[in-house]
């Protein structure tokens, strides 16, 4: 044991990571050695192992959820709402778009998983309503059919908002990896809108790619965006991210793939020289691709913090 | 004589021109009346042949022209530099981009034509450079080459503009019928952009299109954006000129087709909600949609008076 935690060590300090062995973190040594085990790569299955014992079991207490409520005409428009039991006064609705590298992915990752439930829990917990909404995919629905989803989830809330005890005024809208991607989509398109002005208080993009010039794709990328090179600019996003004067939260981790560390780097600059300002940027410690999504919710709020502080200043 | 001018009047009426008998206007009585001869009608001709003789001709005194500068690759990438005899402080820039339905038209009319030198005389007259561009035509480059087309060009001036004694902070780029069409796609589609920011301090939308599901489009208009009208949202540029922050300056003319007029309304009503706030909204009187362009630097000074306070204002 001692052997491999050494060896652990090692691969800590071959990956650069500096804060693997951070003092007073709030995440559990041995998941930080587990995720360091990972490494630099996407294993949803493994990630899940780890973090799916910290995180609630139905039924949930005090929060009413709706699931499978169509917000469009296919197959996968559907969204579940999360709200609290007891109505109060208007509330921030946050929605949340998973990833799935635009081939695969759902709001839940089975039938009885906890993710991204844990999201949504987090969010009425902490004030909020939650939407997590899924979304055609490729190859069978290409460019722009993500956006365009991602656009009549918006438009769903925008009519429905008040109705469930929140406050259209107050909408945010988070996306995960390729989830990102459709959210940064977006943003940056106004001609994707369905709501006049876009209907958004805010933006969260977790470990997207906004400059698909800058990154070679890969196969399911190009299931979805398609494999003419001349096209990939146009749909990029971080022309449009910069024109935006949308509030702007982004975020990549330690251990995320490379591509997604230069993303973030890429989009936090071009973000600098907005005239509405920078973005709020998060680079997460000792985090991958996986666990800075499946972690939310449990007592490593590192994350969950960022995001509760840029609701409450983008109002 | 008087019966014909009579039958005029009862036209003008009909027309609903309130202002066509305005007293104290700029424009010559006889002109007045032939354009409400052709009346609301795009004849390029006829408005030429009463336009042409009141236009300065070559060689043009004290401005130095430079013919077919090449900005790209495409036969077409070619623009016209206009310039002062005498170079001085360095000057704003406006760029024109020409009309022609999208798969006509050009920079010059004819090899000798003053129009539209005429736009590029009058920057030059009153304290500008001026840069004339064509552009690749629709059927063989449909959607987006035109807004491509565009981008090259604004990234040539940015790169060019000091040496031609021109303020790259102060680019203006204004666009015709189907050029106002292209102008506005570049500036509300900045995926499109080849200069960070985009590169410009205004853009003037002179009688075109924005929102290509509020008109039904013609053949013309289809032979460029497409016939597929799933399309055309995302192809619009209302919803992303309402998301920019870049000063507008929107023209239509009384005697505009009447889609032109109702696409300067929308397109007016849109960018009130800016939180920028409005654009400089000029409906001209007594203009048809060919004299709007083709009275610059006459004595009729209606639009260019305000071109001039907008770019003042705008840098």
């Amino acid at each position: 044991m001692a052997w491999a935690r050494l060896t652990l060590m090692i691969a800590a300090g071959w990956l650069g990571l500096t804060s693997a062995l951070a003092q007073e973190s709030p995440m559990p040594d041995d998941i930080a050695w587990k995720l360091i085990e990972i490494g630099r790569a996407v294993d949803s299955d493994k990630t899940a192992a780890i973090y799916a014992p910290l995180q609630e079991k139905e039924p949930y207490q005090d929060v009413k959820v709706q699931r499978d409520v169509k917000y469009g005409p296919a197959e996968r428009n559907l969204l579940d709402v999360f709200t609290p039991e007891q109505s109060g006064a208007p509330r921030p609705v946050l929605i949340f778009v998973h990833g799935g590298a635009f081939i695969g992915g759902n709001k839940r990752r089975t039938p009885d998983s906890p993710f991204y439930d844990n999201i949504m829990l987090w969010a009425v917990r902490h004030g909020s309503i939650g939407v997590n909404i899924t979304y055609r995919l490729a190859p069978k629905f290409p460019w722009p059919a993500g956006v365009e989803d991602v656009a009549s989830a918006v438009q769903w809330v925008a009519a429905n908002a008040a109705a469930l005890g929140g406050d259209p005024a107050r909408v945010f809208l988070m996306g995960h990896s390729a989830g990102a991607i459709h959210v940064a989509t977006y943003v940056a398109h106004p001609a994707f809108h369905k709501v006049p002005g876009g209907g958004l208080a805010g933006a969260i993009l977790v470990s997207g790619i906004y400059d698909l010039t800058a990154t070679p794709l890969g196969d399911q990328e190009m299931a979805y965006f398609g494999i003419d090179p001349s096209r990939f600019k146009e749909r990029s996003s971080l022309s449009g991210l910069q024109a935006s004067a949308l509030p702007l939260m982004i975020v990549s981790a330690e251990l995320d793939l490379p591509r997604f560390v230069e993303q973030f780097d890429l989009l936090k600059q071009a973000a600098c020289k907005r005239a509405s300002g920078c973005a709020r940027a998060v680079m997460l410690p000792q985090h991958s691709h996986m666990s800075e999504v499946y972690s939310i919710n449990t007592a490593d709020d590192r994350l969950t913090r960022e995001i509760a502080e840029f609701m409450q200043q983008s109002r």
